[in-house]
């Protein structure tokens, strides 16, 4: 085993799965997605999707029970709505956005982490892709997604795995339109990846995740292919 | 809340549990148990002891799951015997200890941080406490123990955390005497905390940290209260 991805299920993760696969083979490669709580489940069909067709072995994990404290707007039981003030004014009023959930990417790497390190047999070292972006850590709204975490999550991996397990964030100085084109070369199945904030059988379309990956494919004059029934 | 100790039940920890309440008081501070899979639950029993004792929250996850793909002598699962070679021996002859486990502290400090922020209110910052001493980084044996990787991990929470939530690992230079020693003076209750790694009605004795605390209580002249029927 060469790669870990953590796969939300999205089109960021999808794109780092289809990069891994692309330098690995779907052999080489496997899938981890945490279910923490988050609204509905409908991310994790597509995390099952998108494995599927790569071929590559999925593996899921349960760490609801260490987000019951936090009333962060993107669990089910949060009793916050989704705010549509501005990360920025987010971030004056409550020193944090509405969506940040409490640690995630350290959480969900140390968890990929320690399954991967799991896998040891004496000679290889594990690479963990993680889908993180540069739109994502602007004005540190989530400040688990920018280099400066990335570069200390990754030396604690390295050092606490005795230097077989790193982590790999290829995106983390990209924008979405940036990731949107490189995963159009790949060749990344776009169509069976979830982004919304909602569930149901089509994405929302308003909603601010559902926005950015529309301007992310207008930038690369491409119509969604999740949004062509 | 103030602090949250990471409990295994055992001495070190149990020492750090005895600083946090003599530093916060017990209604700031909670304790964090996470079941890995060990090979018995006894110390999970000492670590909601001492947390009664300290009239402390205690809290107990579970991350057995992770664990499936290693065959670490300390998972009950595992094949193989615990190792009666030295940490040199054994690092020599397969890159790592035989009780090591992937990630071990690595994961409970993300698990306890998440957890940690999910509380916060606005104005505190949580400290995570952890019991590593010198003597178990000692030659690298376990990679997770020392101050690099305690530097490492607290940036990672740090900036994961909008610099909420930071590790104090209070005797990650101290060898596990001097832990006994600080111990001794804050009236830590030794005599509720397990160490050994068999179960039963009273420590083996026998086992690798059987001995080191046997030699910790020697060290200050104590015979160790546990061991007093």
């Amino acid at each position: 085993m060469k790669a870990v991805i953590l796969s939300s299920g999205g089109l960021d993760s999808t794109t780092c799965l289809g990069l891994a696969v692309d330098k690995y083979s779907s052999t080489n490669v496997i899938t981890v997605s945490i279910f923490y709580g988050q609204r509905h489940e409908r991310e994790l069909q597509s995390a099952r999707a998108v494995a599927e067709h790569y071929d590559v072995k999925h593996f899921e994990f349960n760490a609801a029970a260490l987000f019951q404290p936090s009333d962060s707007a993107m669990l089910k039981h949060s009793t916050q709505a989704l705010e549509h003030s501005t990360y920025a004014q987010q971030l004056a009023a409550h020193n944090k956005v509405s969506t940040y959930v409490p640690f995630r990417n350290g959480l969900m790497l140390s968890m990929a982490a320690a399954f991967a390190d799991g896998f040891y047999d004496g000679d290889e070292l594990v690479e963990l892709y993680l889908g993180v972006h540069a739109d994502d850590s602007a004005g540190r709204a989530y400040p688990d997604c920018g280099t400066d975490f990335i570069d200390a999550i990754n030396r604690a991996i390295e050092i606490g795995t005795y230097e077989r397990v790193k982590v790999i964030a290829p995106f983390v100085s990209l924008n979405k339109s940036q990731v949107v084109e490189l995963g159009l070369k790949l060749n990344v199945p776009y169509r069976l990846t979830w982004s919304c904030y909602d569930d149901g059988d089509t994405p929302c379309g308003k909603c601010a995740t559902c926005l950015d990956r529309a301007a992310a494919f207008a930038a690369n004059n491409v119509v969604d292919p999740a949004l062509i029934i």
